[in-house]
C-alpha cells in the first residue's frame, strides 16, 4: 500500500452504515477505530405506511450510548433533514460531543434550537470549511471538500484514518454551473484519488438514471418565462425550504420583472433567515413584502415562495388549497408552480389532493408531469456517478444513502467500469465492515430497531405499541368487562361490551349482543367460580374473536377485563 | 342538428358521472332519460392512507337504490377490477338488472360469483358483440366497438339516446399492432362522428404523456432477448393477471426457447383459466407445469408467471421473496422481471420491499427504472386522445377514468384541438349534466359517499368508524373503567384503567397511576354520588385527554365505562 496506509496499525478501522442504506433517509454512519468512534451525519426519517402515529424514525442510537465515551465527534455534510434532523436526540445523549458543520448547517441547527423544547442544548461547534485547513476528532484527520446538491455547503469529507483514507461522500452531484455554490471541487476530488483510498462511500440515489444531472442554472430560464408570460397573473411558486438556490432564482426573476417577493411558510421563513443571515441572499430588504401584507399589493406585483410541496397537512400551501389561509386569498387564474422532486416516496396522494383543490377554485397549476423543466435532482445520475468513481478509484465502495435495489444497481454499474465485484460492500442497516492492512471484509452485524418519535417521547416507542395500532386501525377494539367479586371469586354483574372502530354499534347491537352470549357461555363453564383468570381470559378472547371473524371477516383487538370488586 | 338527435324530446338525458373521475378508480357513470337508467361499468377502487382497514372502496349506489325501477341495465366495458369489480355488491341491490358484457368479462364474471358468498347470484347476461348487431336497453340503444387496452375484448360504446348519441370511451389506447386484439376499430369511430355525436366520454389518464402509445408487440423482441441470454437460468415474470396478451408474449417466448410455463398465484391461474377456454391462449396443454410440480423440473426449462406485480402482501411473488413459498424456491441468480406498471399510486413501498427482499436473496430484479422495454401502458397518451377527439369531434366532451388534474389537462388538450373550453365539463363524482334539444349544461350534483367495504359487510363502513380508526391508529386507546353501584348510585371499587397502542405499558405505569389519579380527582367533586353519569363521563374523558396529551403529545381513544353493579 502506500503512504497514506499508515503503518500503526493495531487495531482495525470499523465502519457501521448504521442506517440510510435501505430507506434513503435518517443517514448515520459510524467509523471505529480502538477507543475513538466518528459519526457522520444524524438524518431523520419518515415512517412508512406501517409504522402508524410514528412522527419521524431516527437511527438507532444504541450502539452509540454503549460507547458514547469513545464519540469524539459527529461530522454533518449537509443542511438537509434526513441528515441532520436527528442531531437534537443525538445532543440530548452526548451533549458534548463536538459538531462539525458548515456555516449553513450551524444556523439551520442554531435556528432549530431555539425552539423552546431544546432551549437546555448547546452544541459545540466546529466549522467545516473547504476553505480551511485540516481538521481533527480524535485520530480522524477531517479535509472537507465541496460537492453539489440542492443546499449550498454540500461537503464530501476525506476522513484519514490509521488503517487508510476514506471518502465520505453523501447526497452529491456534478454541477459545473451551480446558483449560489462553487462546482464540485474535482481537482481535490483527484489528487485525493491519486493519493490512494481505502474506500469511498457514495450517494447512489440516481443510479438508475442514466446521463449526467442538469445543472441548476437551466432553471432561470423556466421562472423568466414565467415571469415574463403571466405579468398580469397572481404567481405563486413551492418548493422545499432548503433549496436556497431555487429561491435565488425564483427571487432573481421577481426583481428582473419587477414583482415583490412573500414568503409563506414557517420552514421557508426560518431557511430564508438564517440563508440571508451568511449572505447567501443578497437582495435589498425592500424586496420582501410581509406575508400578512400581501393583500394590500396588487396580486400582479408580487410572487409567492410557500411552503407545501408536498402536499403537507397544515402547510401554508394545504391551507390555501382549502381556503383556509389566513393572510392569502387565491385569485382566479393564479398560476400555481410546482419546483420540486416530482415523486418522493409516499406523497403522491397528498400532492394530487393539493393540486386537484387549487384546479377547482381556478387556479392553474404546472407541475414536472405536464411541464420538463421545473426542477433538476440534487443528486447525481449514472454519469456523475460513475465519474467519481473513476476518479477516486478506491479499493473498495461502500454504496450509501439509497435502497437496496439502488445498492444493488450501484454495484453493477462500477462493476461495468472494471472494479472486482467483491470491491463493492452492499451494507444493509447495521452491518459493518472491518479494514485491516489495507484489507476489508465484512465483519458482522449490530442489530438495529426502528426509533420511532411519536408526541413527546424520544426514547422511542416500543413495536408492541405499533403492533396493537396496526390491529386498531385495521378493525378496531372491543372491549369485554366482566365483574367478578373478590370475595368469592364469581361473576357478579352483567358483562359489558364497549367496541369502537369495529362496526357501526347502533346497527350492530343484535351482534354485539350474540358476542355477549358467547361470553357469558364461555363463563357458563366455569360454574360461577373464577379460579384461574388468566386461561379464563384467554378462552373468552378466542372464542369472541373466533365469533367475531366469522360473523364479520374482522379482527379487532380484543380486550378482555375483570372488574374486581 | 342532425338526424340522429330524435325529435322525440320531453325528458332531458341526465349523465351522471357518480364515480370514477377523481381518483381513476371505481369507475360507475349513470345515463338517465326519463324513467330508463342505463348505467356503464361498476367497479372497485383501493382505499387511500385515511380509508384506515378498508379492503376495497365502491361506488355509492344509494341513487340506483331510490330509482332502482328506472334500471335497465348495466353494461360493462373491460374486464378490469376498477371496472367490474364492484358488480356482486350490484347484483345484491339489482340481481334482475341485465348485464351486458363480452365474452371475457362474463367468464372473469363467472368465476370470480363461483366463490362460495356469492353462491345466489346468478346474472342475465347479453353479450356485448362488435360484430353483432344493436343492442335496446329500454330506451337507448347500444352499439360496441373495438378499442385497445391491457385486456383483450375492451369496449367504446356507442348510446344512442332520445336526446342524441353519446361515445362512452372508458380506457383505451390505439394500437394497430396489438398482441390478441384486433386494432381499435377506427373506421366505426369516424363514421359515428361523421354521423355526429352529442357528447364523448373519454379516458384521461395518459393525457400528461407526449407522443402516442407504444404498441404491445414491441414487447415480444423484449422477451425473446431474456429468454436468449439467460438460458441457464431460473426466470419468473410478474405482471397483472388481467394482462392476457402480455401472458401470450410471455408464453411464445416461452415456447419458443424450450421452456415449459409455471403460473403462480391464484388470480392467474383463474384468469389464464377463462382466457383458455374462450381461445385466448392457444398453446398445447403439456406447455404448463402445475406449481406443486415445478420442483420436479430443472428450473431453467421453466419459466414462472408469478402473481404480485405491486408487492401485494400475500401474494405468491411476496411470498417467495420471503423464502416462504411452499411449492417454488429460488435459484441463486434467478431473473425475476417486472413487467407492469412502473409507478401505480400507493404500491412503490410495497414493490420496493418484495424488489429489496429479491435483491438480497440472490436474484437478479429487472424492472422499469433499470430498462426501459418491460412494459407498455394500456391507456392512451396524449396523441392517442387528441386523435379520437379529433376524429369523434362530438358537441360536448365529458373527461373520466382520472383525476381532477388530467381532467383539466383533458380540457386544455382540446382547446388547443381547437374545441371551445365550455364544450367539456369537468364533473366531480356525482356531478350531473343535462342534455335537452342539443344543449348541455351542469344541472346539478349528487351527494356521493365513500362506501368502504371492511371484511363481509357490503353495507359499507360508516365513517364514524373510520374517524375512530384513525385516531386509536395514531395513538392508541386508553379505557377507563369505574365500578358504579346501582343502588346507591356511588362508586364502589377501584379505577382500572387498561390501555393499548398508546404507550409502553411497563415503562409507563407512573403515567397509568397518575392519569388514574386524575379520574380520581374527577370522581371526588361528586361527593361519592354519580348523578349524571352523561356529564361526569365528558368531564372524566376531558380531564384525562388533557392530562395525556400534556405528557405525551398523544390523543389517544379515551373510553370511559361505568360498570353497575
Amino acid at each position: 500500500m502506500n503512504k497514506f496506509f499508515s503503518t500503526k496499525k493495531d487495531a482495525p478501522l470499523k465502519i457501521i452504515t448504521l442506517s440510510g442504506t435501505e430507506n434513503v433517509t435518517k443517514n448515520m454512519t459510524i467509523y471505529e477505530y480502538g477507543d475513538d468512534i466518528l459519526v457522520v451525519d444524524c438524518g431523520i426519517g419518515f415512517p412508512d405506511s406501517e409504522m402508524l402515529g410514528v412522527d419521524v424514525v431516527i437511527p438507532d442510537m444504541t450502539y452509540l450510548v454503549e460507547n458514547s465515551h469513545k464519540i469524539k465527534g459527529l461530522v454533518l455534510t449537509h443542511g438537509h433533514e434526513d441528515h441532520i434532523g436527528a442531531v437534537p436526540y443525538f445532543l440530548r445523549n452526548f451533549p458534548d460531543v463536538p459538531i462539525y458543520a458548515g456555516k449553513l448547517v450551524q444556523g439551520f441547527l442554531k435556528e432549530k434550537l431555539n425552539e423552546k423544547q431544546y432551549k437546555n442544548l448547546n452544541p459545540k461547534f466546529h466549522l467545516l470549511d473547504p476553505a480551511g485547513g485540516d481538521l481533527t476528532a480524535g485520530v480522524y484527520k477531517l479535509a472537507v471538500f465541496r460537492v453539489n446538491h440542492s443546499v449550498p455547503e454540500s461537503f464530501g469529507i476525506a476522513i484519514t484514518t490509521p488503517q487508510g483514507r476514506v471518502l465520505h461522500m453523501a447526497d452529491y452531484k456534478v454541477d459545473w454551473t451551480p446558483v449560489l455554490d462553487k462546482p464540485i471541487d474535482l481537482a481535490k476530488i483527484s489528487a485525493l484519488g491519486e493519493e490512494g483510498v481505502l474506500c469511498l462511500l457514495s450517494d447512489t440515489l440516481g443510479v438508475n438514471t442514466r446521463g449526467y444531472t442538469q445543472s441548476e442554472r437551466t432553471l432561470q430560464a423556466t421562472f423568466d418565462d414565467f415571469f415574463e408570460s403571466s405579468d398580469t397573473r397572481q404567481i405563486l411558486v413551492t418548493t422545499i425550504s432548503t433549496n436556497i438556490s431555487r429561491m435565488y432564482q425564483i427571487i432573481t426573476s421577481a426583481v428582473r420583472f419587477g414583482r415583490k417577493v412573500v414568503l409563506s411558510g414557517r420552514s421557508i421563513e426560518q431557511s430564508v433567515r438564517v440563508a440571508r443571515n451568511l449572505g447567501y441572499l443578497p437582495f435589498a430588504d425592500d424586496v420582501f413584502v410581509k406575508e400578512e401584507d400581501s393583500q394590500k399589493y396588487l396580486q400582479k406585483d408580487l410572487v409567492y415562495i410557500i411552503a407545501g410541496c408536498y402536499g403537507q397537512e397544515g402547510s401554508s400551501l394545504d391551507r390555501l388549497s382549502k381556503s383556509e389561509h389566513r393572510n392569502i386569498s387565491l385569485e382566479d387564474n393564479a398560476l400555481v408552480i410546482f419546483s420540486a422532486d416530482p415523486n418522493p416516496p409516499g406523497v403522491l396522494e397528498d400532492v394530487e389532493r393539493v393540486m386537484a383543490s387549487l384546479t377547482l377554485l381556478g387556479a392553474e397549476v404546472i407541475y414536472s408531469e405536464i411541464q420538463g423543466d421545473l426542477h433538476v435532482s440534487g443528486h447525481g445520475t449514472r454519469g456523475d456517478l460513475a465519474m467519481i468513481a473513476s476518479i477516486v478509484h478506491p479499493k473498495y465502495f461502500i454504496p450509501i444513502g439509497g435502497t437496496i435495489t439502488k445498492m444493488r444497481s450501484y454495484t453493477n454499474m462500477v462493476t461495468d467500469l472494471g472494479f472486482d465485484r467483491t470491491s463493492v460492500f452492499e451494507l444493509k442497516e447495521g452491518d459493518f465492515v472491518e479494514f485491516f492492512n489495507g484489507e476489508g471484509e465484512r465483519a458482522g452485524h449490530l442489530d438495529v430497531n426502528q426509533v420511532f418519535i411519536d408526541g413527546s417521547e424520544v426514547q422511542g416507542l416500543s413495536p408492541v405499541v405499533i403492533k396493537d395500532r396496526g390491529q386498531l386501525s385495521d378493525d378496531g377494539v372491543f372491549v369485554i368487562v366482566i365483574p367478578i367479586s373478590r370475595e368469592t371469586n364469581t361473576v357478579i354483574g352483567k358483562v359489558d361490551v364497549i367496541t369502537r372502530g369495529f362496526v357501526h354499534v347502533k346497527t350492530s347491537k343484535s351482534l354485539i349482543g350474540r358476542s355477549r352470549d358467547v361470553v357469558n357461555k364461555a363463563l357458563d363453564t366455569t360454574q360461577g367460580k373464577v379460579d384461574d383468570w388468566g386461561a379464563l381470559k384467554n378462552r373468552i378472547s378466542k372464542q369472541v374473536e373466533k365469533f367475531l371473524y366469522k360473523q364479520t371477516r374482522r379482527q379487532p383487538l380484543i380486550i378482555v377485563h375483570a372488574v374486581y370488586i
